[in-house]
């Protein structure tokens, strides 16, 4: 194993803490990723439990960065809060037109099919690589990680999650897509990353994974009820059904008004950074 | 006078509220108009009083809204959030191709020189027809009006409460340009809107202002050290010997390492909702 190299793209002073952006050569993508790290004041004392945000299609590290307002509630609670980007860019990464499938729509896979299966590792890239790189240069306690994510990040923090609760300890989401191997979005990136093998479909599935098993700590979703996603994509009532049959504690709040936006997202991450940081010791 | 018609362009529910955006014909500008707006939850139950916050240059009503996380803090005191854009926009604007002159450089003058003459108005525009337009709109209290902004935002809130006392009772500003007639910022702008009458530019000046008049309420402002403009366009310290000299009560806060974007925005907003709602009685 070599030594990693992160290069510091920008650090930027916010609520007594830093937000940066890093890039790295990935050995899981076999490319440059970006990310973006807040750490709050207390990390200036030492080591602190971390949150990992998941985006959603399209995004980058800088679109929570900049417009979810996480970074004050991260400063209350001494949270590192971490933001990767959505797949893999750059000069030989495979893409697609739609905005659904391919750059800014890594769906949190390992991919195995071409043109896919190269770069797309998203899965081992966020469980593995990533918390080992940051951990070797922020001052992050490893074993108080927790993962949260909006939409296509929802469904990427509840399958990572769920399948590696010793690395994940704690687990929420905003407006999650729950079952991908039932709406659109999840049976188009599906087959392209992972082809038909429906078995590989079931281990990216939260509401196929959490009755199967459950995390010790109970996840927290809040979902908008003016969400113009939520009846084809997001169905968190399969979620619902699939924790009870688990026998997972769930609180899923659905907010009256609320769409899909950084608005929603805003207006509830401080209860999210405060359900991981109670359960993370922070 | 004509019944104004404001047209409403989108609104999403964020933390309890209503975040929206609007567009109306301004008789000022000779254009149509583009503002947001943040109604609190309080404001469901009645007026309220209401924060003016002015843009810097580049920005419209957007980039406030979706990065500065004011409307936690608008909807924690029950203050509406008013964001108006920089300047008028569209078929028939003069601009200019640099990025502090013309379109989303609008200083808050009213131009008396050609070409900018028949549009630039932005100082009628926040003093006269925006708060009159709001509140026969928006549950807004027109008694209880206070007027903050960002860097040109922050020229533009200094200069427009120092000279309308009574229409705005509470003045803020963050990283403000103080001396528009000693900087080079406002020396291009100034020229080109306003020609060679001095007498005209220190109508404009914060400075010049307050050596000669004073607003009943304290001013607060704070200011990035950081700041990559600090010494050449912002220079506070002038500020703080004109309100020395003119009798006006200043705070003005230096806060080490923060730089001029965004997150020094958001890291200070909520302590100037709290200065504003203090003074008027939210």
């Amino acid at each position: 194993m070599t030594t990693a190299t992160i290069t510091t793209e920008k650090e930027q002073r916010c609520f007594g803490g830093v937000q940066g952006t890093y890039t790295h050569a990935s050995a899981a993508t076999g490319t440059t990723m970006r990310f973006a790290v807040y750490q709050p004041p207390q990390a200036a004392e030492g080591p602190r439990p971390a949150l990992i945000y998941l985006s959603g299609l399209t995004c980058t590290e800088e679109n929570v960065s900049t417009k979810a307002g996480a970074q004050r509630y991260a400063a209350e609670h001494g949270l590192v809060f971490i933001a990767p980007d959505t797949s893999p860019r750059g000069d030989g990464v495979a893409d697609d037109p739609a905005y659904d499938l391919g750059v800014g729509a890594g769906f949190y896979v390992d991919a195995t099919r071409e043109p896919w299966a190269p770069h797309y590792r998203m899965y081992s890239y966020i469980v593995d690589e990533l918390p080992a790189l940051l951990a070797g240069r922020f001052p992050i306690r490893l074993d108080a990680l927790g993962i949260t994510g909006h939409s296509m990040g929802g469904h990427g923090a509840l399958v990572l999650g769920l399948r590696n609760p010793d690395r994940f300890r704690s687990i929420s989401a905003l407006a999650p897509i729950v079952a991908p191997t039932e709406v659109p979005w999840g049976h188009k990136a599906l087959a392209a990353y992972l082809g038909d093998d429906r078995d590989a479909w079931r281990r990216y599935d939260a509401c196929a994974l959490v009755r199967e098993r459950s995390h010790p700590a109970a996840i927290l979703i809040d979902q908008g009820e003016a969400d113009g996603f939520l009846a084809e994509q997001l169905r968190p009532e399969l979620f619902v059904d699939a924790c009870a049959a688990g026998g997972q504690a769930l609180e899923l709040r659905r907010q009256p008004g609320y769409d899909h936006s950084y608005y929603f997202i805003a207006s509830f991450i401080g209860d999210h950074i405060a359900h991981h940081a109670a359960i993370l010791g922070a």
